[in-house]
This record gives C-alpha cells, sequence and structure tokens, in this order.
C-alpha cells in the first residue's frame, strides 16, 4: 500500500472532475496542476498549487513546456525505497509525487475534425506522456490515471484503502497507461504516415480498439475478440443473440460483396465466408429468390446480405428459412416487426458501412501480411473482346457481374452467371477445374434456368481443359485475365465452338 | 532550410558515432550530451557540453533524471518564427537546439535477454522519447534523428547543405521518429499484456518491423508488404526468385500444417493456401510419393514442405516437376547442387521456424479479427468411440491423422485418409456434403489404393447424409465432432453399417 500525499493532475478531457476531486481532498491529497485544469479546479474552489509555483519556473511557449522540469519528474520518478534517490530529493528540495491523473491533448478528435495540419500537429502532447511513462514506469510506487473513466476505480481504490492505492491497482494503471502511449503515438505515427503516402514504414504499428471480447474463436477452444480502428464498429447490431466470430467473419465477406453492387440493388447470401449465392434484381424480393435458388442447401443456417433497404414482404419471406444474419441497409418497422418473433436472429444494419481503401492485413505465427484491398471498380476498358463473336449487351452484363462476384469467391474460383444472378459457383479448389465442376454441378441443379450462362474465372485458364468443360455444359461467354501461354489455343476454341471470350486486365485471386 | 548550431546527443547505441562526430565538428554544431554519450564523446576528443552543466541543473536519480528540464524543452520546442517564443527563451536566458539525436534503452533487447523485471522496467526510456516527440513534433525548426542508421543520411543532408537540413529531411526524420516512438511503447505495452496473460486489452497495439516490400499483393494491382515482430523472419530463403505474396501466404499454410505433424516425418504440399496431399512415412521419398498421389495435377505449381532435411534423392525427383517453393527443415549439399540447376525455383530453410501460442489477426476494412491460434494437440482422451465397432490400431492412427490435417484445410473441410496419407481433401464449400463429394472423386482418382480409407471432417455432420455419401464410397471409419441434433442417427447409421465413428472433444473450423 502506498499513501497518496500529492497528486498531479493536468487533463484535456475536464470530465467528472468534480467527484474525484472531492475524494481527493477528502484524504487531504496535496494538488499540483497548471492551465485549464488549474482554472477549473479552481472554479470548483479546491486548494490546488500552479505547477509553474510548484516548480518556480514560468510557463513558456505558450504552454508548449511546463511540466518539463526536475522537480516534477523526480517527484515522479523517485523510487521511495532508495537512499541515494531520496538524499537526491532532499539535496534538490524536491517532493513526491504519488499520482499522477494526465490525459492527452485530443490528437485523435482533431483529426477526425479537421484538416489543418498545423493545427493537428500542435496537438501532440509532449509533457503529458512523458508524466505518464514516467509514472507507469514507478508504478509500484506512483498510481496513474489516463482516462476520466478510471476516475471511479480510482475513487474506490482510494476509498477502500483510505487514501492509499495497491501495487495490483498501479500495475493495472501502468499498464493501461503504456496502451494508452503506444495507442497514442500509433495514431501520429499513422497519420505522418498517411500524409505521405507511406503505407510501409520501416517500423509499422496497427493500433485498434476493443470492441468486444467474444464468447470465442472460430472454434470454442480458441479465445477472441474483435477491434475497430474507431471506437465503434461502422455496422449495428439492432436485434439477437451476441454475433460470433464466424458471424462477424461472415459478415464481412458479405457486407464486401454487398458494397461492390449498385446502390440499393442485390441480395447475397454467405455460408463459410463465401458467397454462396448472389443476385441484382430491381424487384428485391425476386432478388432474394433467384440468390438463394443457386445453392438452396447451403443458404441454410447462412447470412443473408441486403444491400437495401428491408421491407415486410421480404421479412416475412427470410422468416421461412432459418438464418444465423441478416444484414441490410436500415429495416422498415414492418419489417422489424416480423423478425421480433424470431428474437435470437441476428440482425445487423450495415448503412454506415463503407469499404475504404485501406491496408488490410493477416498474421501468420510471427509474420504479417499486409496489402491494399481488391477494391478496383470495373470499367468497360478494362475488357477486351478476344473472340470473333462479339458479346450480346446482356452477355456484356453477366460477364462483369460474374467477374465482380468471382473476385470475393476463395480462389480458384469460377462463377457461373445468367440474368445477374450467380447459378453456379465453385470455390476453394486447388485445381481450376474442378472448380468448373463445382459450379456446373450447381448450375445442373438450378431450377427453371432459361437464359444463357456465361462464365467467370478469377485467373487464367492454364490449359483449355477448364474453359471446354464450361462450354460443353451450355456456357455461351467466358470471361478471364490473360496470362497463360496457351492463350491463343483458348483463343482458337472459343472460335471454333462460337464462344464469347473476353479476357480483363485484372486477376482477382483471394485466398 | 534550417542552419545547425546547437545538437544534443544522447545515445544508448554508441554505433558509428565518431564519423558522425567528425562532420558535426567541420561545420561548428556545439554539442550537448550526458552520461556514456558524453564520455564517448570527449574520448574521441571532441568538445562537448554536459546536460547537467548546460541547464545547471544536477542528473539524479542515477540518471533518471537528467533531461527533463525546461532549457532542454524549451530549447527543442521552440518556434523559431515566433516572437512570444522568442522573447521566452530570451527572457530565461534559454538557447536553441537544432538536432536531437537519441536512441532509447534497449527495451527490445533487454526483453530478448532477460526476464528479470526490474531490470525490463529500468530500460524503459523516459527522457529519451521526450525530446524525440519534442523535435518530431517540431520538426519545422528541428531534426531528429533516432537510430544509427539514419547517420549516413544525416550526414549526406549536412554536408549537402553546408551544415544545414531541409524541411524534406526533417519531415521524413519526424515521421520515423513517431514511428520509433510508438513502436517502443507498444513493445512495452505488449509486454505488461502478456506478463499478465491480457490478449485483450482496451487498446491494443500490434507491431512489425519491415522485411520486404512485395512486388505487388495477391494480385499485381494491389500493393503489399510482410512484416515480422522480430529483425528478421523465421524461414530463410536460400536460393530463387523473390518471393510473392502469395509465395508467403502458401508457405505459412504449409508449415502451420508441416509443424504440427511428427518430428522430421511428413511431406505436405498446398496450392492456393490449401492443403492438396499430405503424407506422413519413414521413408522421406514415399512420402513426397504418397503426397503427391493425392491430387497430381493440383501439386504443379504448388509448394512442397518437407518437416525433414532434405536428401539428393528426394531433390533429384522434385526437380521432375515444375513446384513454386521447396521448404525444408534443411538442405544436405547434395540436394542443393540438385536445385542449383533450376535457379528460379526458391529453397525455403524452415529448420528455425516454431508455431508459437501468439493471437493471430487479420482485418477487414476498419475492423479487425483477433484469436488464439488452433494450436490444439491431440490425445487420445480427446476422442470418444461411439459406434459398437470399435476401430482398429491402424484405424486409430489413421483417423487422428485424417482429423489433424482436416483442421488446416479451408472449411467445409473433409479429409479421406489411408497408410497416414490423404487420399481425398474436399474443401472450402459452404455445403459439407459437397466437400465429401470433392474429397470423394479425388480418393477414386488415387493410384493403387489397397488399404481401407477413414474420413475426417472439421465439425459435425447436420444430416445423415454426408457419412451416408462416405461409407457409401467405401470409407470404413469416420472422426467427427459432435454436436448435431441428429447425432444419434448418425451413430444409429454406423452401427447398421458397422462403421467405425468416433466422436471429437473439439470442433476445427478454419476460413
Amino acid at each position: 500500500m502506498k499513501k497518496i500525499k500529492r497528486a498531479l493532475i493536468s487533463v484535456s478531457d475536464k470530465k467528472n472532475l468534480k467527484n474525484l476531486l472531492k475524494v481527493l481532498s477528502r484524504y487531504k491529497i496535496e494538488l499540483i496542476s497548471s492551465g485549464g485544469t488549474f482554472k477549473e479546479i479552481k472554479k470548483f474552489k479546491f486548494k490546488c498549487l500552479e505547477v509553474s509555483e510548484y516548480t518556480n519556473s514560468p510557463e513558456i511557449l505558450g504552454g508548449r513546456v511546463k511540466t518539463l522540469h526536475p522537480k516534477i519528474h523526480a517527484g515522479i520518478l523517485s523510487k521511495r525505497n532508495n537512499k541515494s534517490h531520496n538524499k537526491d530529493l532532499k539535496d534538490n528540495n524536491f517532493e513526491l509525487i504519488d499520482l499522477v491523473i494526465v490525459n492527452f491533448y485530443p490528437f485523435e478528435k482533431t483529426l477526425e475534425k479537421s484538416n489543418n495540419h498545423l493545427k493537428i500537429i500542435e496537438n501532440i502532447d509532449v509533457g503529458g506522456p512523458t508524466m505518464v511513462r514516467a509514472a507507469a514506469k514507478n508504478y509500484n510506487d506512483v498510481a496513474v490515471i489516463t482516462s476520466s473513466d478510471q476516475y471511479k476505480e480510482l475513487i474506490d481504490e482510494i476509498k477502500k484503502n483510505k487514501g492509499s492505492t495497491s501495487i495490483e491497482f498501479r500495475e493495472k494503471m501502468s499498464s493501461e497507461a503504456f496502451s494508452e502511449t503506444a495507442y497514442y503515438d500509433a495514431i501520429i505515427s499513422n497519420y505522418f504516415n498517411t500524409i505521405k503516402n507511406n503505407d510501409f514504414p520501416k517500423k509499422k504499428v496497427i493500433y485498434g480498439n476493443l470492441i468486444e471480447k467474444l464468447r470465442y474463436g472460430e472454434n470454442p477452444h480458441q479465445h477472441a475478440a474483435v477491434y475497430s480502428k474507431n471506437k465503434i464498429l461502422d455496422i449495428k447490431q439492432i436485434q439477437g443473440k451476441q454475433l460470433s466470430y464466424n458471424n462477424y467473419n461472415d459478415i464481412f465477406s458479405a457486407l464486401t460483396i454487398s458494397k461492390s453492387l449498385p446502390k440499393n440493388l442485390g441480395t447475397v447470401i454467405v455460408k463459410h465466408a463465401n458467397p454462396c449465392g448472389v443476385s441484382i434484381n430491381k424487384n428485391i424480393l425476386k432478388s432474394y429468390h433467384l440468390a438463394i435458388a443457386c445453392d438452396p442447401i447451403s443458404a441454410f443456417g447462412g447470412i443473408v446480405s441486403c444491400n437495401y433497404k428491408l421491407n415486410k414482404t421480404l421479412a416475412l419471406e427470410l422468416n421461412n428459412i432459418f438464418l444465423e444474419v441478416i444484414i441490410a441497409n436500415g429495416f422498415d418497422s414492418e419489417a422489424l416487426k416480423v423478425f421480433k418473433k424470431k428474437k435470437n436472429l441476428r440482425l445487423i444494419d450495415a448503412t454506415n458501412f463503407v469499404m475504404k481503401d485501406l491496408v488490410k492485413f493477416s498474421s501468420a505465427n510471427e509474420s504479417v501480411l499486409t496489402q491494399s484491398e481488391d477494391l478496383k471498380r470495373f470499367n468497360i476498358r478494362d475488357f477486351r473482346v478476344v473472340s470473333k463473336k462479339k458479346p450480346s449487351k446482356s452477355q456484356l452484363k453477366n460477364l462483369i457481374f460474374a467477374f465482380n462476384i468471382c473476385r470475393y469467391v476463395k480462389s480458384n474460383a469460377i462463377v457461373l452467371a445468367s440474368q445477374e444472378t450467380t447459378v453456379g459457383i465453385g470455390s476453394g479448389q486447388p485445381s481450376r477445374l474442378d472448380s468448373c465442376q463445382i459450379a456446373i454441378d450447381k448450375m445442373n441443379k438450378f431450377q427453371d434456368l432459361n437464359e444463357e450462362v456465361v462464365a467467370a474465372s478469377d485467373a487464367f485458364f492454364p490449359f483449355v481443359d477448364g474453359i471446354e468443360k464450361l462450354v460443353q455444359s451450355g456456357v455461351t461467354a467466358v470471361i478471364q485475365p490473360s496470362g497463360s501461354i496457351r492463350d491463343k489455343e483458348i483463343i482458337k476454341f472459343a472460335n471454333q465452338t462460337g464462344t464469347v471470350l473476353v479476357f480483363s486486365k485484372t486477376r482477382h485471386f483471394r485466398h
């Protein structure tokens, strides 16, 4: 237990200060403070010494230098059980500071509100992190508080111990303090790297705020959590059981696809992080039915993502099958009423979810792979018709639709489409030929398939056999990246069979 | 351009200092320093003022407080074009510091060498990061150097500009300085969280060192890099073309499987991040042939990972097909000689690769999912025979082998095995039944399959149909987690058909 005799308070966020001051005053803890915090404390009529008076050194450079003084830092850093430290303090007429309550200039908030570089830079706190780091280092003797969220815990601790703090408390606060300073500088560092377009600095620091600890990870014996760069997620759960790790994973997969579709159009069904049905149709009920039709068995227990506002008619339809999650760009009140009958069903409002051009990353043991997201928007110049037969307007529309979906299917990916609906998806195979077969098998089970079918491949066909299999199964047009040494053979085969063949500029592996 | 009149030097890493000092002295830059750096500078016979003399304030607390002084920090933080700042400096008789050369107490190195908590804590630098952050904030006027690796760049800059630095240089160094402070505190924060077993703190900061920028990401229009928690990777490329993003991804997938196999045994073939063949056999040549036999078409252009030292005989065999990468726990010199004939072939020595019990993470847009790795080692008590028919010793061995491989196949995963060799792998399907079919199709193409075949499923069968399909195809024993409401039906089916059925305690999804 360490008695608190003296506390230094310097807070940018002045929330909940009064209550804390009352408690500190009750235990006769001397206060030192400066600037706005000092004024606030005086406003509440508590006794407090100004830092400049305490150090006998003026506050200068418009506040840039006030606490950076040996009297402050020796008071924090001194080891209480070290004779030589005690002597140094005595010789210099310095006193101990047992509690440091500091939160930093709001760099992150400034960044959210402003793009004035000078203003942003001015909000890099120098004195604050120094005091916090000093106190956190010396947690054996000093308690450090870095957020107004911790006041309650501090008050409880002080009351329980009659003006003292326990080592457990100080250690916990020290750990949270270093989280805070690391997080603070991570944001500053990322800001500098962002303005310099430096995605891959020599030392990279990634930061996140805990959104929630999850019941478990992909499997019950793994523990897990979800974090965000922001304080809250850009999706909002409005009903249902707690989201699981696999739910989150599927939701992000589904939204990546949904948000690539035309605005307010399109239904995506995801199972095991792969789409098992996608359809664009102005009639949202039809869009849903067509998406389901691609693989009705897999859709069971899956996730439906609607890139539009969900209405009652569709809600009634969705209630007919077992789904884990339904995502939509809002739900109308009638739809919500329908879903209330299934209170476990998770509903996600994704209105505010916007795919950002960020570098994404995934770790493997001690390594981290990082790359920009595949957000390329296609336009007609990204494609080249290489067959003699030219695509009809409808074929071209379906080819581009299929190629876009294909990029979100785990490689090797083959997508068969008709009427802007996937009619067969072949995913996750080491062999492209196998992915063709899987997609064809699905297509053959698709009910009432009357229109012609086109195919998309996420990477080039290395041999003719893949495209041959597709054409034999009734596919009339194929889109694929070029790049095989057998491209010519493939074009020849297309021409011999009257197949439309389109080469894309880009490849779209996704693993 | 800003002239350097005065520099503060305080370095823990004293490498390459002499050369730098020569240049600083040539441009008549005044030096301030303290402690070990001061002694080093005097040893080289350069003029230098001690910090305590400069500030007229003694170094105290055994060095914990020396530079934390307003004279130092006003000298760094003062805006040169601000009249009020200039007046403050004049009034206090403070002078400008234009260059800050600081590297920190070696916290990371101490952590690598020691687990003495007090020693580790003592290596948290307080003064160093404060000066660096102050100088980096005021980069408009001050240059900051945080690593001896930057001396050459600094020397070039000073020489080029005759004792001055450009704003571009100062801005770049400032950005690198904040990388450095963020990285430094990230390590400290992670240390505290690790000793407290706190995998999911409220604010999490993940750090990495750039290993290399890659030519591109999963696709040529994505840019990418690989990072590590350490300074170097735990795998070593000893031959061949530069590794691509997809190579790295496949290598990590392959190694995760290889390292789960018995020591010095087992060949794994990976394509598109999924295994397409795995075999354990004391005869390494046989092990390789059996692994290839599972899916010889997919193995083309794949990655072979040998959990043993690679010899000449196998090297000759491997040279017969096109492979992107070969991984082994070392290569004997004869094997290396064989591979020299294919100079593009990438060879990876993974002797030092050890799977660590780390929290892994992957990002999606602004969110990050994080979970512990699925490293569970199986033992016999993790399994329960639920059928009347009990497994033979060989069946049990193959069931555990298949179940272990199954956890590394993208879900839904079905693995068929015989003689500790995969004879069919069904991966990445939204429907478990489809994964069964894919695995069976592979098995039916497996040459010379004489022994009985067992099956593993990464999660429970929701219906009887999956296991029925397997048994109809000749499978004699099945392992799966329990949990379906139809478990009893499945047990009944196993008993009716004389199939061995084993329930595992754990599920093993992997997406």
